[in-house]
C-alpha cells in the first residue's frame, strides 16, 4: 500500500491550512522587516506544519540605541504581520524564553538596565526579568519601547503588504526560501 | 471462595454512588463543552471509582485570544456541570498543578504575561504563579477571565442539560466512551 | 527482682496522670466529632503516655465546601474537648506540619486558593503557607473558617460532654478502642 | 617539675574570676527559677571556665499557655540573675540558635503562630523566625511575652537573692551540683 | 587555492570598519584616561574584530575616595570616547558582569556600602547589586557617582580629542600597542 | 647575577611608600586603642607590602554592652588613625566579610538583634546582615553605634598622636612588633 495514502487515511500531516498561513505570514513579517532594515541580513526562512524560523546574520558587537530599536521592531514584525493580514495576533510570538516577546522584553530591559542606553543612566544591574519588572517606572519604559517597535513594524509592513502576502504564499508552497531568493524577491520592487 | 464475594464482604470497590455520579457529570461537562466548541476534538472519556479523564486532540500551534477563551471555558466546564446538576461544585477541579483550576489560572496568566494577548501589552515575564498573582491589577484580570469562562461554560451546558445528564449516565454504566460514540451521541440532537 | 517493681522504682512509665487525661480527652473529641458527622468513619483510637491518635476512613475524592467545613471541625475537636473539660487548650494540637492546627490551616487555605470554593473565586495558586498568609484579607478569611469550625466543634461536644468524658475514661483504661467499640458506645445514646 | 606549677606559670587556667562569677550567677538563676516553678526539675548544674549548663527534666507533651509562660521565665532567669547581682546583663544569654534568647524568642513565636495559644488564633504557619518577625503586630506581642517573662524572673529572684548568691558561690567552688543537692539547698529555706 | 582568497570570497574576516573604529576609540578612551590619571599605568592595548582590551597595572591595596572616583572615570572613559568622536555611545560598555558599566556600578556601590566612604557612613552590607539598588536614596547616590565620573572623563578627553583619535587610528593599524608606546605617544605633547 | 638586583630591575617589591605608611598607621591605630582599653591584650603587629594585622588575646565569654562598645572602637581605630595622620580614610578597613567595617557592623547588629543589649529588647533573630538592615530604625541604631565608636577612637588617638606616629614608624622599619614591645613602648609614657 502507498505510504502517502496510508498517512492521508490516518490524517497524519493533515495540517490546518489556517494555522500554516498564519505561521507563514509571521515568518514573512520577520524577514521583510529584517531585509528592510539591513538588506542581505536574512539567511533563510523555513516553514514546518507546527512552526517556522527566520535565520539572520549575527548582530555586530557594538549596538547603538537606534540599532536596538531596529532589532525590537524586527522581533515584533512577525506578530505585526499576523495582525495586519489576519486581523488578530496569536500566541505564536509568546510563550517560552526563546519566543519573540521574551527576547524583545529582555532586550528592552537590557537597554534600560545593562547597556546604559535608557532612562536609568549608566547604572547596571543583573536581576532577573520578574525582579526588574517590579519597578513600575521601568515597566512603563519597557512597555513604551515595545509599543514603539510594534508601531514601527506595522508602519513598514503596511506599506509593503503585497510583498508580505506574496512572500508568505511563496513560503507555503516552497517550505524554505534562501537568503538569495529573499533578496531577489524583495529588491525587485 | 469467590473473589468477587470476598471483595464485596471486605467492602473493597464499594464506591460511593454519589461521588461516582459527581465525577461522571464533571467529565461529561468537559466533553460536551469541547465537542460544542470543536466537534470531533474529544478522543475518549474514562471514569474510575476515584476520578475521571477526558482526552482531547492537541491544540493547534498558534492560538488567538478567542481560542484561549474557549479553552478556559472547556477547562471550567467540569466544575460548571457539577454545579448545574448537583447544585454545588466540589474540590474535584482543584488541588494539584495538573487540576482544572491550576491549568486555567496558568493559561489566563499566560494570556496576560507571556502571550501578548492581555492587558499588559507585549511585555513578557516568566515569574512563578504566586509571584505573578501578587500584582493586584493582574489578579483582577485573571479573575475576570475565569469568571467569563465559567459563565460561558454554564450558558452552553444549561442549554444542553439533558444531553449532559444522558452522557454522564452512559459513562457510569460503560466506564469508558470513545470519541466516535461521543460524536454520535451529541450530534444526533 | 521483678521488672515492674524495678521500673516503678526508677520512675520509668511514671506518666503524669493530668497529661494522660488531657491526651485522652483530645482524642475522644476527634473521635466523637468524626462519628457525629460520619457514623462509622472512626477506625481506631490509640493512647500512649506521650500522645494519641484517632484513625479514620479516607475522605472521598470530591469534597464540597460543606464537607471541608466538617473536616475542619473534626480537626479542631481535639482542642475543643480539652478546653471544654479542662478549661484550657494545650500545645497538643499545634507544632509540627502534621499537627491539627497545621492541617486545618492548610485545608482552609486550600479552600480559598486551590479548590475554587472560597472568597478568591477560581484563581489557583501554589504558594507556601507563609507566603499565602501575607495577604491580609486571605488571612482573615482563614481565621474565620477556623473560628467557625471551632464553634461548630464546641457546640457538638458541649451537647455530648458526658459521652466525651466516658470515652476518654475508657481510652485511659484500655489504651486502644476499636472502631466497632466506638460505634457501639456512641450509638447507644 | 610540678605540672600545676608549670600551668600556673604559663597562666593556663587563669580564668577571669569576674567572668566565672557571672556565669555561675547566670546558671544559678536558671536553676533557682526552674526549682521554684517545678521542684525537682533540676537534674544538674555545671560550671566551666568558659560557660555553664543547667540540666532539667524534659517538659511534658502538652503545655498550656501558663506552662509556656513559666518556661519563658526560666529561660530568661539566667540573664535576670546577672542583672540583679552584677548590675548588668551580658552577651551570655544571646548569640547562637541554642542560646537562651533564641530559644525564648522561638517559644514565644510558637505560642503565637504554631500552638494556637496567642493573639493570632488557630492559624498555623511555619515561616522562619526572621520572616515571622517582619509582622509588626506579632513582633510587639513577642516583645510583650519576653518582657513579662523577664519581669516574672526578676520578681522571683529578687525575693530569693541570698539563695541565688549562695548557690552561685557553691557552684564556683564545686563546679558541679547535682539535682539532689539543689533540692536540699533550696528546700531548706 | 589560496586560503586568504577563499576566506575573502566567503566574507570571513570582513569586519565592519565602523564597528572596528568604535572599538578602537573605546579602548583609546580607557588608555588615555588611565595615562592621564596615573602615567605609566597602561600596560597594553589590544584590538580584535569583535572587541578590545586595555591592560593596566594593579590598583594599590588601599584606595581613598578620590582614588575610587578616578577609577570610575577610567571605567567610563571608553564610553565617553565613543560619544565624543562618534556622537553616540553603544552597547559596548554594558552587558556582562565584567563590562565597564557593571564594574563601575559595583565600585560605586562598594564606596557606599562596603568601604565606609559614601553617604551611608561606616555600615557595611554584603547584599547583591539588585538588592542594594532597591534602596531609592542609594540608587540616586550611585547614579550621581557615575554621572560625575562620566563628566570627568568627557572633560579630560575633550581637551585631548586629537590624541584620542590618533591613538585609535594607531590601534586600528597595529592592532596592539605596548605600554611603552602609549607612554611615548601621549607624553610627547 | 645578583637576585636582589634582578628583582629591583623588574620592580618587584617596589612598594609604594605612601601605601606602606597608611597600612602601618592603620595597624598602629588598632594596637594603640586595644592597649588603651585592655593593657597587655596586643600579642603582635605585622606589616606586609599589601596589608597588615594586629593580633590580640581572645575576648572573654561574656561581654557587657560597655565591653562591646570598646570592641567597636578598637575595630574602627585603624580607620581613625588613617584619618588623623593622613587626612583621609581609605578602602583598607572595608571590603570583605573579614574587614573592620564588616565585623563592626555585624557586632553592632548582634548587640541589637542577638544579644539582648540594644533597642530591640530580648527578641532574638538570625537573619542575614542585608535582611536585618532593611529595617530603617535598626539601621539608624547601628549607624549610631558605629558613629559613637568612631568618635571614641578618634578622641583616644588624638590625645596620643605622637605615640601613634612613633608606633607606625617603628612598624615600617621592623615589619613586626611583639606584644611585649608594644607594652613597653606604650607604657613608658
Amino acid at each position: 500500500m502507498d505510504t502517502a495514502l496510508l498517512r492521508k487515511h490516518l490524517r497524519i500531516d493533515a495540517v490546518d491550512p489556517k494555522i500554516l498561513r498564519r505561521i507563514a505570514l509571521h515568518e514573512a513579517g520577520h524577514a521583510l522587516m529584517a531585509h528592510h532594515l539591513a538588506p542581505g541580513s536574512v539567511r533563510k526562512i523555513i516553514l514546518t506544519p507546527t512552526g517556522g524560523e527566520t535565520q539572520r546574520t549575527p548582530l555586530p558587537a557594538a549596538l547603538t540605541k537606534a540599532d536596538i530599536e531596529d532589532e525590537l521592531a524586527t522581533l515584533l514584525a512577525g506578530r505585526a504581520a499576523e495582525r495586519l493580514s489576519l486581523g488578530s495576533a496569536s500566541s505564536g510570538s509568546g510563550g517560552p524564553q526563546s519566543s519573540d516577546l521574551a527576547l524583545a522584553t529582555r532586550l528592552a530591559l537590557d537597554l534600560e538596565t545593562r547597556l546604559g542606553l535608557g532612562g536609568e543612566g549608566l547604572t547596571h544591574t543583573d536581576a532577573t526579568v520578574p525582579q526588574l519588572l517590579t519597578d513600575q517606572a521601568r515597566r512603563l519604559r519597557v512597555h513604551k519601547h515595545l509599543q514603539n517597535a510594534k508601531a514601527h513594524a506595522m508602519e513598514i509592513l503596511e506599506a509593503r503588504q503585497a510583498e508580505l502576502n506574496a512572500l508568505a504564499k511563496e513560503l507555503i508552497s516552497k517550505r524554505e526560501i534562501s537568503g538569495e531568493e529573499v533578496k531577489e524577491d524583495l529588491s525587485l520592487r
